[in-house]
């Protein structure tokens, strides 16, 4: 598995934990293949380091916090944000090679996001735009959240976020139903993000749609639905979806004023080479406010990611028994094709970097 | 542990599961190192095709089975029995590419068999015949069946098949006893037939045949007792015991009129290279509609064969740390050697056609 | 890993069991990356065997002792203390190869010892002197035991055992605190033995000292302690630990009057390359005959090596997966950079032995 290592984009902002789970204890987490820790010191400074003591290799994460600095728990060695040793308990001063490496943090969206490759390229304009997320405190936008821990490759992963056709076969308990197996998906691509997507005309609403819009659940409903999803490379996903009465047209007005729309985003974090970190939010345009619409979406949007995760846990399995084995290409993997040339293209450009 | 792959013997019926496991639902299974999905079309025909859509590698065994065809759960490809794609939806016609490969498959004795080797070798007349499997139904003989997986390589357990000795230490409890410490054992082969057997005479009956046979419980009783131990290569395996009173004389007369026999078969399947399934049943001549007897039969069983399985899965946990072991060969190996002599002629055959 | 292997110290007594554990069942172990059978003959001869027969490889610990052999539970093979085979069902004599290999044994402080180096040069003076082990069935000390298995390299439980230092930061509930921090660390070494510790001079008390002795707990009280570690190459280890009203002087017959001492040894034994077992016992001068008191010394013991445990854990697990990580050292490692050239030499020694 370790060539598959390489396949990381390392010069990208990465979600490893929800702002919330940071707070009077160090947090460890693993994101491509390394183990961080993440801790607010006293006066309240994110940092990001390595997870082990330049000592002995303890976990700096079983420690304790000490003004701004973390404290190893094995001999007591305190290491600033910048991951500078500042004590050795027993001596005066800390030897040379007493450092662990930092990273580049940035908290947004209720997420903390490090950056894993070189910390002179962190740039926080890299990181997606939410104009809508800004609209939640006032009731512009409901807001609802989940995390999952996929056991899959995040290029899986990452082609399931750009391709529509699936959610008719595996999502048909939420998001996706038979009415639009067979109509084609259009792909395209600019400035790093891949969209694909298609409008289903005339047809049964889905099961979520007709959850929640109460004229959309009578018998013989018929709506004109679309699904755009898009990816910006490496692994940020959003997923723009509504439902308007059939017939009317398909313009950025009419969608605005759908009764039904939700941007789903989704921040895939590469475990390891076979495993992922699924953070996500959904912004929906209908009852803003309401609680107990939010607690049903977390619950609706973790049931519909492990009908993914399920499946592509499967898929990952078998990868890792037979690692040489070439897909067969169909039509609707138009939207893949496209982003697996562009994330190659970045590894590409890493791995040139690496070898300077 | 690659190599032993190379040990299976493809070339013959193996058992993958109960007729009744095949039903409205897909049956994975893994047989050989192969991944494998059993499904009964809606016309009712049996089809075994390895487990894996040619697109994106998901199981076929996690999707629907729709008319004579298996549904891909990830983008509804539709293959027949035969492994051809007989739908993509979203385009027209299917890839060159999209084949899964499909195995002969053969019913018998309540057990769906796979042919894992080269399909146009594949004759039902390979498959052992049993003439009291036909009586059953009419009441000649009860029938109860079991099955276990066993941790352990299938040469080991087919050893184990033709080594009546083991009974009087591992099976004190059920089908031995220490009488036949010491009483030596024949072998011999005919047809690809390996035989081991031994009539102990005048001794204590054991436990199994005790629990049944009323007279054979009373204290001080002694009876004339056979073991024969067949195996037809690679891995089916019969083994004929009974019991009768001391002093009459060993004809196939004596034995068919004795108050207690059974006939128990085991269809050893590889599943990979440590690990067995071991499918079974046992004719019995006696109590045989009543199915009490039937269900302890079964209890007995299970709890023979898992001595058997707790000291070969220990076996092999051994051979798996020091791969080099040589065994040193006693006098009761004589079935044993003439088995792994003929499996080993199989086994060089196959490789040999392989090359060609 | 299995580098890792030639890092043993063969030519040692490695404690394996309690003596209570070596009853009327034959007791399985693993030393050294081999595996044992220990077992007591009728007439109470203790013996130690590879726990494989030569046969088949079944493990002998799964079989019966019976007279002063051990019967192989497949085929009732029978080994005596010597690992000759003197028995083999169904046939006369035993063939040439029917051995094997058995371990000097050694029992002593109500352990069993295991001497896995060459046979010839087992020594049982080469075990460690315990003089005040022998008073305590008159009551001249109190004892108290525990085993532990850590998931861990035994050099880094060693090292563990010669740095009184990390008692400041790991075990601030039990046997350190914080006074303790900067107190610098003296390291010696004396035919064969390292030896590091410390006095801690008019500190408060650390919680076990509180724990029990009455005038120790009082508010505001102070006292002397002393932290001497010892350790015999190559795994065992001995803490002589005490505390005495500040300002006395810090001589052996102030120690011999001090209210609390406790002489704590440890017995490491490596499993594997990245598994230990650690057998203890502790010695204290005070409540000698007190059952309570052993109960709750077993209770904290056991607490105060799970801190290390978990520790060493992590840190085992972080050498795994960095197998090239080099520690950089800080002045409290003294001990441990003598403790490992010693080792170092031993090592060697033994090398050279085998290439001869």
């Amino acid at each position: 598995m370790a060539s598959l290592h390489s396949d990381f984009v390392s010069n990208a902002w990465y979600a490893a934990a929800s702002s919330s789970e940071v707070a009077d204890r160090p947090l460890p987490c693993t994101l491509l293949a390394q183990r961080i820790v993440l801790y607010r010191s006293q006066s309240g400074r994110l940092a990001a380091l390595r997870d082990r003591c330049a000592h002995r290799f303890a976990p700096l994460s079983m420690g304790d916090i000490q003004g701004e600095t973390i404290v190893c728990p094995y001999h007591g060695m305190a290491y600033d944000g910048t991951g500078r040793c500042q004590r050795v308990p027993g001596q005066n001063g800390a030897p040379a090679g007493a450092v662990v490496q930092s990273f580049p943090v940035l908290e947004r969206f209720g997420l903390v996001f490090v950056w894993m490759g070189k910390a002179e390229l962190a740039d926080p304009a890299a990181l997606v735009d939410i104009d809508q997320y800004a609209a939640v405190a006032a009731g512009g936008w409901g807001l609802s959240r989940g995390y999952s821990l996929f056991k899959a490759n995040w290029l899986n992963i990452a082609d399931n976020l750009v391709d529509p056709a699936h959610t008719s076969f595996v999502h048909q308990r939420t998001i996706g139903n038979t009415a639009a197996e067979d109509v084609a998906v259009s792909a395209s691509e600019s400035q790093g993000v891949v969209t694909c997507g298609r409008w289903i005309e005339g047809a049964a609403p889905v099961p979520i749609v007709k959850r929640f819009v109460e004229r959309f659940s009578r018998p013989g409903c018929l709506v004109d639905r679309w699904q755009f999803y898009h990816l910006k490379a490496p692994a940020t996903s959003w997923v723009d979806f509504g439902a308007m009465d059939a017939g009317l047209a398909h313009t950025p007005q009419e969608q605005a004023a759908a009764p039904y729309r939700v941007l789903s985003y989704a921040f895939l974090t590469p475990r390891d080479a076979s495993s992922t970190h699924y953070f996500s939010f959904q912004l929906r345009n209908f009852a803003t406010r309401d609680a107990a619409v939010t607690a049903e979406f977390e619950q609706l949007y973790k049931a519909t990611f492990d009908e993914d995760r399920v499946l592509l846990e499967a898929i990952q399995r078998e990868e890792d028994r037979h690692p040489g084995l070439r897909p067969v290409r169909i039509a609707s993997d138009a939207g893949v094709a496209r982003l697996r040339r562009l994330i190659g293209t970045l590894q590409q450009k890493e791995s040139e970097a690496a070898e300077k």
